[in-house]
């Protein structure tokens, strides 16, 4: 390719493929490996999607996840003895990994090992533990969790089914008093759950005390559905058909019992007599504490969404790499030769900073996968770091699921009309990942939490707040409070010479390539839009709306202060493992810096119009990052099929072999 | 809703649904309410969608096709005498209301009336037309548009196929001389076609003349396949399943046949003894003509896309004054009564710019399609009308069919998890329109061509020019010329002193909503960025770098010009009807004009990077654009429903029981 004359050309990086999966293996490389050597043995699921009568590919996939859970693939975080890994992160690792094949496959191992399995784990103590683990581990009982509801998804806390303890018999009577209150879209609900750990309204002498879960048998050893129990299939939906989602109404007449025991009891109980306890006062916080056990699911999910981006641009780049189109006018090539699509200067802006930002994501995803290992495995114990990890995790989630959903659609688009054939892996993905932005939460609400999370500065106090709660708390403090408290604040003032402020230092392109330049420019919008939020906030009130009516207002500018807040954790945990490679780690460090650097920047350009109203760039400035974009894609063209070869995804998976290989 | 109490509220618009949607449906509101009255009796299209195996399911759709065929709504456009509606503009409108139905259907009619027939209508002569188009309009023959192969998909002219004409015999041999070139992704052509409309290189004598149209039969009346042509099946698609992609090949060794007849020879023939003979010297131009004649499909797929947009608003607005989360806080409403979806300010900003956008694209179709409409029925013959057209035709398409990927997908995030059923609606729409951004040309190209006729103003001498000959042409003039020779720079002249400049212009929020000030803003950026691609394109030429090179590096701006140019179109024609109705239409009036302003803001603020950089925004009003885009949310919000209403999408092709009516 012809470099542009007026500019000196850096030498060409030289990218050893093997050393950079290893660097994106990181602490769990043999986990990864493992299942990557797995997986190319149930590629024919991916067609089987296709192929198969829902009913028929709904088995195919049970069986497949009965088979993955006597390799011990899917169950690694459960503890030892009760046939699990004992470690948290290798389980995490496997799930991301797993992402790479079938997505039904995938989220049936979510539903029955993380979801079902990870409630009795977090929720339950030794009788729960002792009791179901190990055939959960090995897959003898089938479970779901049934948490949401037709009237009632992200706000839990709402929602309508009752467990009403009858001191008489020593029993919980379950109902769902209207229809809304019923189950919804249980994953394993529609046919292979044999139990569901149920979350419902507790009630004990007339008196509420909030959502609990419990466990409740659905069906028989036969597989027939119990009395009192009435189960729908969801049917067909746009992707994930191998999940059987199903509702469950549990009669109003109260036919469901089941015995005192069964509630969940790690954070309140009920005595045999009906004297409800707890160690946690609060029952917003408790409610808080017992669903912040669950956030294992939303890591798994964001971890989920990283890989399939990965296997979009695994595709995009080798089709670019192999279709030409339009001659080249190129004096070295053939004549009237056409030229390759990823030599376009607009295919390459339309993958590489989405490359970059996977690989951003990626490491940004460890280090949250880290948290997560070390909160659960008891290495860090504090409520603080705990709370930290339930918003970075929200945040994260709804960051890379985004992320997966537009990548791939930007793919498919990149591979023209094959990109629409099943065969070339974009329909299975689009389809079956889109749930990604609403499931575990939708992503909208993930971010409020966030932002709800930073304006009270993660206080225990105001844990149980609701929206309208954080509006009058928030409005009760001087914004100067409310900013000193962040963490973006202490960090930004170590950083704030870096900002160019005046006009004087605004003329050159000096420092766009400067990590801290980069910093400080996402420390400086987050901590500017949480002030803006808190003064909004405080306006509002000040002025006599009411608190809802304020919060509507100024919804769309709290979610924007989270995200600000969790692309700066993004790119921190990216400039991170850039700086701790060795200096001497030559090229791997050169090629890691260039990605980083055109992942930051092209942050900083998508969101060019808020810095230059802020004063933080001015126009030469931001046309300059623009020019300096195009730069970095140029520089990541040649290294291209190097970096997705290392994201490793096993060439069965792929498929699409007229896309990649140029087979018919 | 509470008000802001520091502002005065205007008085709520009142909306006559009734009137509004006459309004929508304009001059062919007959044909709209015929084929809205046609539909309710396919939905059952939608399930079959789901349930029936591919093979059935598209002997279904089929069937249907052939029944639509029955009643005229699918032939509108051919003449009188071969059992057509003789109206061009009718059959537009036809076709972009059977979009709200089952889009196979819509496909296979567009691939039998629209490609195959079209194409033996416009590039064919009496001759083909007295001996098909009676069997075409009255689906007695099906027929495929066989133009795109595996290796070339954008760039026709590239194409592989080969049609030799043998003097000896008075035929042409037709050839697939490589796997690349065969033919792929043909509608029609896996299981129904009995003929093709094969475009292929025509070599006469030795000599190549550029790429052709044939007809060449497929299948004898029993359904085999012909000898020497081979077909197989694209098998499952991402959508669209009830259509039969097929690729076809023709055997090499030169064993398919036509009469000499089967040319179609508008634009070009061969005599009897071998002499190719046209009225268009230039071999570019004369691809370029028929291509043009064309037009239609590109207009067809942008009405479809802007009509699927209305379909998921319709889900997604009603599904929004339904379900409740959270709580109010409201003073007003029942104490713990949740908070209506659509109350939320982020709700709003997510929905209802793509409202005003669906209205404005709506709008933008509706002059698009009465210009197809003169060119094509005579009544303007000009070459210059023409090349706008084409130029309209593929700008427009490309902006509708990304609208409606993206309001599709935002639409089923605003309606959670229920959104991923398949009942309701997303599923669906959202597999069956994705292609539409790649097929009738990518959407990417497509600007290219917008592009590529800015900079050359469309002169005939140049269309002709491939993207190196655009590079050089350009290259050869002036900026100041290419500028002077656009229509928005004289646009542009009469409304320079709307755009404010000077600071002391800059520190008010008036004019925020005036039409004028929306048209300069727009005609600014396109009439800078055309000359900013002129100025880098002329800087790399005469700084030595190829042609190729060069095209590469400027191709985003390129697009980024072209995309100003559509836009500009776009708000051009909603300022337009707006202005078209009378001074006394109240409300209605009031009401367009509330979408036009915010289609026009949005549009600001979501470039206004570009905008400050290039001194036309300063940061006080580029804020004040953001709180009055909020401001005019909360004025649509009352009327929301009967925006989406007006639409007049078919309650039984809505679906979606739970998410809008509530039922279970």
């Amino acid at each position: 390719m012809a470099e542009d004359p007026t500019a000196t050309a850096p030498p060409e990086l030289s990218v050893d493929v093997a050393a950079l999966t290893a660097l994106l293996d990181g602490r769990y490389a043999d986990v990864r490996r493992s299942v990557r050597a797995l997986l190319p043995a149930y590629a024919s699921v991916l067609e089987d999607a296709e192929t198969m009568p829902r009913a028929e590919f709904r088995e195919r996939v049970k069986d497949v996840v009965l088979e993955m859970a006597g390799t011990g693939a899917a169950a690694m975080g459960f503890p030892k003895e009760y046939g699990g890994g004992g470690d948290i992160g290798a389980s995490i690792a496997a799930f991301e990994t797993l992402a790479y094949g079938d997505l039904s496959v995938l989220v049936k191992v979510g539903v029955q090992f993380g979801l079902f399995g990870g409630a009795i784990l977090q929720l339950g103590t030794q009788r729960h533990h002792d009791a179901y683990l190990a055939d959960v581990v090995s897959g003898r009982l089938l479970g779901c969790f049934a948490m949401t509801e037709t009237g009632h998804g992200s706000n839990v806390q709402a929602l309508g089914t009752v467990a009403t303890y009858d001191p008489a018999t020593g029993t919980f009577v379950i109902t769902t008093p209207t229809p809304e209150a019923g189950k919804d879209y249980i994953g394993n609900a529609a046919a292979h759950a044999r139990v569901a750990v149920v979350f419902a309204q507790l009630e004990v002498a007339g008196e509420r005390h909030g959502v609990h879960a419990l466990v409740v048998p659905l069906r028989d050893e036969s597989g027939a559905v119990l009395p009192g129990v009435r189960i729908e299939d969801d049917g067909a939906k746009m992707g994930l058909n191998g999940v059987d989602n199903g509702r469950i109404w549990f009669d109003p007449a109260g036919i469901v019992r089941v015995p005192r025991e069964n509630l969940l009891n790690r954070f309140a109980d009920v005595t045999e007599d009906g004297t409800y306890v707890s160690d946690i006062e609060s029952p917003g916080r408790r409610f808080f504490t017992m669903l912040g056990t669950l956030v294992q699911g939303r890591v798994s999910v964001g971890a989920a969404g990283v890989s399939t981006a990965k296997t979009a641009l695994t595709v995009a780049v080798r089709y670019g790499l192999r279709r030409r189109q339009f001659e080249t006018g190129a004096e070295d090539g053939p004549e009237g030769q056409e030229q390759l699509l990823l030599d376009y200067g607009l295919h390459q802006r339309r993958l590489f900073p989405r490359l970059a930002r996977t690989y951003a994501l990626h490491f940004a995803q460890e280090v949250l996968a880290g948290e997560l290992h070390d909160v659960f495995s008891g290495l860090r114990t504090d409520e603080e770091t705990r709370r930290l990890l339930e918003s970075r995790a929200a945040g994260t989630k709804a960051l890379t699921t985004w992320h997966a959903t537009d990548t791939i659609q930007e793919c498919r688009e990149a591979c023209g009309g094959a990109g629409y054939l099943a065969v070339n892996r974009f329909a299975a993905l689009k389809a079956d990942t889109d749930v990604f932005t609403t499931f575990e939460g939708d992503n909208h609400v993930l971010l409020q939490l966030v932002g709800k999370g930073l304006l009270t500065d993660y206080a225990s106090d105001f844990s149980d707040l609701d929206q309208l709660g954080m509006v009058r708390f928030v409005a009760g403090l001087a914004v100067e409070t409310v900013l000193e408290r962040t963490r973006v604040h202490r960090l930004l003032e170590q950083l704030r010479d870096v900002l160019p402020g005046g006009d004087d230092e605004w003329h050159t392109d000096s420092g766009l390539r400067d990590p801290n330049y980069h910093l400080a420019m996402y420390r400086f919008r987050e901590e500017h839009l949480i002030g803006g939020v808190a003064r909004r906030l405080k306006r509002g009130v000040d002025e006599g709306m009411n608190p809802g009516e304020v919060f509507s207002r100024v919804q769309d500018h709290v979610i924007a202060a989270a995200r600000a807040h969790v692309e700066r954790l993004v790119l921190e945990a990216n400039v991170s493992k850039v700086a701790s490679l060795p200096e001497d780690a030559g090229d791997l460090r050169l090629t890691l810096n260039l990605l980083c650097d055109l992942h930051a920047l092209s942050g900083i350009e998508a969101d060019r119009g808020w810095f230059i109203e802020h004063g933080r760039l001015n126009t030469q400035r931001s046309k300059a990052i623009t020019r300096e974009i195009g730069d970095l894609c140029r520089r990541v063209r040649p290294i291209a099929r190097e970096l997705v070869d290392a994201f490793a995804v096993p060439e069965e998976l792929l498929r699409a072999p007229a896309l990649i290989r140029g087979e018919a």
